[in-house]
């Protein structure tokens, strides 16, 4: 799918960690997928200040700001074109036992890869997951490593989708296993609010802030699954991604995408 | 806390994992934590099957059974006397995206530590973990990797305490972060149905099974947290531990353990 063009540990060429590491053992720590476009992180500062929010909210002692920007320009230049960069931050090492009782050094784990198939000008295919995601107020929103509900909602379908929508268990819409989603009716747009389930992706930010400078209006609130019926456009974000427009949800088809392709392209031009 | 005796990646000595392992990268795994007694492990077939169930329930094709078995017992003769026997079975290691479309092969990581601390005789204190865990039927029962709720709930108290217990968003008594817990009232035993929450350890199956041959009765239900406070005993259980009796939850305490103690000889005494 993607070749790995170099990784790094702690700054470090290298391709392994310790079995101590507390990302492996417990899933304690967060990353963070950035777009490398032109040899430069695009929307670096909104996925350092989630990074920190992240660190902040799992009271993990996060790398030195200085130092971890430092790594992530050295690891972008590396880049011929387009790549992704992912970078985890996890506790550190430690000694067994779930209790985060320090000292710990948090550890910076970076690969770099090619960048992914293009998506195709007509919009992409989802599905609805069956699984269902568990409110867990605590950790919404974060970009932690636990992600097993994504993992089992991605690897349902026999055939490939771009993405499956995740539902949480009283039926309102919380994103994609890897995108977040976006409903436009009557040229109002809606997003779900992820403070209960869901991660708080970058690209839904930089969409939310956005909307402001090309005239729309977008809600952040509740969002029942029914509504996807009644748009007349989906649209899905991420960072690697940028805005893409939903060609079908299930049997659904959406045959409009002008909000999603406008904002496409404007987010596509921003100087980040 | 507890020092490493010996540690192995695919059955070879090794302190490291490649970082494309699925376990770091979404907690795409599973563990278990075996006692190993005089060069031995304890209930070796009950974490085994807990281990093939989970590997059943997340899809992972698990390691040749026989292979494992051989590097368990290799592992636990290198044990002095007592000592604990961490493993865990990822994924193993794939390119990046959650969908878990193989072939994979599943990686088994163990690692031998010196028995921590003796428990009190007259029992552990616990508290009551604010954190609340979610409802999440795809994933409860399993003893997996993403173990961010424990870590969150094992960290809030400034005193280091035995154990923290956990309550769903209803209100209702589910483990604790590293323990199952038992009540016992007027001769009845009770714990937590783990089918919405929580993990279905051994050592709560060995008790559950055995509770037959000492002429107890123990229901297994959803156990509102009010029964905590009208228990007459309470005790926790886990492989390392064993069987325990609970002094005290936050400020009340428990005088009576005689129930618990006996179940804790009679398993303690089992040729396993």
């Amino acid at each position: 799918m993607s070749s790995l063009l170099g990784s790094w540990v702690d700054g470090a060429a290298g391709t392994s960690i310790p079995i101590d590491d507390r990302g492996l053992q417990y899933g304690d720590g967060l990353f963070e997928t950035l777009k490398v476009r032109n040899g430069r992180v695009r929307f670096l500062e909104a996925h350092l200040a989630r990074l920190a929010l992240g660190c902040e909210r799992l009271s993990i002692a996060g790398p030195d700001a200085a130092v971890l920007r430092g790594e992530i320009a050295m690891a972008a230049t590396q880049a011929p074109g387009d790549a992704i960069l992912k970078l985890i931050v996890t506790r550190g090492s430690g000694p067994r036992g779930y209790a985060a009782r320090g000292p710990f050094t948090a550890r910076r784990i970076m690969s770099l890869h090619a960048s992914p198939m293009l998506i195709a000008g007509d919009g992409v295919a989802l599905r609805i997951a069956r699984l269902t995601l568990a409110e867990n107020p605590q950790l919404a929103g974060l970009k932690h490593l636990n992600r097993l509900d994504n993992v089992l909602a991605a690897s349902e379908s026999p055939e490939p989708v771009f993405d499956s929508l995740l539902l949480d268990a009283s039926g309102q819409l919380v994103s994609g296993t890897m995108c977040n989603v976006f409903l436009v009716r009557e040229g109002r747009l809606v997003t779900p609010a992820v403070d209960r389930a869901g991660v708080a992706g970058v690209m839904r930010g930089i969409v939310l802030r956005e909307c402001a400078a090309l005239g729309l209006h977008c809600d952040v609130r509740a969002v029942p699954a029914a509504e996807l019926q009644a748009a007349d456009e989906v649209f899905v974000t991420n960072a690697r991604i940028g805005v893409v427009p939903v060609r079908s949800v299930g049997e659904h088809v959406f045959t409009m995408n002008a909000v999603a392709t406008r904002i496409a392209s404007h987010v596509e031009r921003l100087d980040a």
